[in-house]
């Protein structure tokens, strides 16, 4: 019997049981493919869980909606960096109103194996708004001229490829390459574990963004099934959005996680994360 | 290298790697005690994993704290069902007003290794308004001529001793026990593997309960890392309280999960909860 196990510190991990293993060393990466019975298809890179076929709604509706949804005005183009599986990129194209989506992944194996395997967020790739380049994230963004409404950023964790897409210089751009009133949202990994990860990003955030928060939701397959993304913004807050009009807005949009309650709760933060947070969070 | 996994399903599961293991069997169940590097000590029952040291304040500040806080008035009485660990008592004490707190375990071997091995839980037991029955639950609550505020059932899954613990006719004699504006609270297991058995619950509370609501928390070391809680009620909402009220109740009760914004936010729930439970939701 073949067991995976990601380790989340000394003590504690995920272990899976797949019934079929698949696993090439990409340009950047180890990707490794898995299909098991009550997750079906699991994407794992360097030996952490990327997405699940069962839970992967959750982290995919929940980097994209709440941005989205915290614009009294409908947007027209987004960027997303990294999400190479598409999931991301299947939810903001929920949004009949969104006219591009840049989507900006470094590793084209990533792709390719989510075209093969994983129709469920690859379908994306077939809309004609979404546009795909190839290229190292942190090096579009330096040279785009374009600008967004939102920027996206859907990364593995800091170690690896990823490591550049949570420094300063990156976030400033980002800020750049945003329209006057645009909205960045990144995942910013378990609240349980990496607070003092999350602190630096907040920080580093705070730096170009006037508005800078952190919102949570529970992602099973990730570390501590908890895991957070921080939005900063430069006119609007995610707090200060009407209600009844969000709701609206999500109709009929099929979701699973995200609603009109999730868009606020998932704002209050438990009082050890407050806590190890409050230098950056006033 | 001694690993101890808890499968949640067919694929996925918790493994702990223990640096020591002691396990004996009660007379009512299979008790392991594990300790370990990053989460310190870890009880196991029947192989499910109970309660760590690092995560075990989610759990506990959740299950007491959002029912005190749904009172208008200073409450005097609770009953805890199960809770041999001493958690959950720990945190109820925390209130000067409460005067007196029932503990009725089953399994007195849970209680006697909490105290040589739990100090972080079990020094609640030292308290003189705690008391101890050693006794069935179930029993208990059909006998007892006590009149309590809250009932608060802090038992293992609805297998083995803790089965009766989730039938209609228990909680139609907590209902009977409960004073005439008394709350109900049980731990109700994972939202993302156990819907069926949280709808029967929902389903049976309602019977006697006007009041019954849905709660969640993150619990990185329960299944899924997210657990939820059903509160009935005989009067109050949980939700119709006065969040600066609250916010001062808690003032330096040394919590670390629960605060005035967590009260709210945890009976938040993702749209595939709320459709699965939206018959008995409603």
């Amino acid at each position: 019997m073949f067991l995976f196990t990601e380790f989340h510190n000394k003590s504690v991990g995920l272990t899976i049981k797949p019934k079929n293993v698949y696993s090439i060393f990409t340009k950047y990466q180890k990707l490794t493919f898995l299909e098991t019975e009550d997750f079906g298809k699991v994407l794992v890179l360097d030996d952490l869980v990327q997405l699940t076929e069962r839970d992967e709604f959750i982290y995919h509706e929940m980097i994209s909606h709440v941005a989205i949804n915290t614009f009294p005005r409908k947007i027209e183009k987004v960027l997303i960096i990294g999400g190479g599986d598409g999931g991301t990129a299947r939810e903001v194209l929920k949004y009949d109103f969104i006219k591009e989506i840049h989507l900006v992944e470094i590793d084209k194996e990533v792709i390719e194996i989510a075209k093969k395997h994983m129709p469920f967020t690859a379908k994306a790739f077939e809309d004609k708004r979404l546009k795909v380049f190839i290229e190292d994230g942190r090096n579009f963004v330096r040279n785009t001229q374009n600008k967004y409404d939102v920027v996206l950023v859907d990364c593995s964790d800091p170690i690896g490829p990823s490591k550049v897409l949570f420094e300063k210089d990156f976030y400033q751009d980002c800020f750049k390459i945003l329209k006057e009133d645009g909205i960045f949202v990144t995942q910013s990994e378990s609240p349980f574990y990496s607070l003092d990860i999350i602190k630096d990003i907040i920080k580093n955030l705070k730096i170009s963004f006037p508005i800078v928060k952190l919102y949570t939701a529970n992602i099973p397959t990730y570390p501590a099934g908890y895991w957070s993304f921080t939005l900063a913004s430069k006119v609007y807050d995610p707090l200060k959005v009407d209600m009844e009009k969000l709701k609206d807005n999500i109709k009929r949009k099929d979701l699973k996680y995200y609603n009109e309650e999730i868009h606020f709760s998932s704002f209050a933060l438990p009082s050890y994360v407050k806590e190890r947070l409050k230098e950056v969070l006033s």
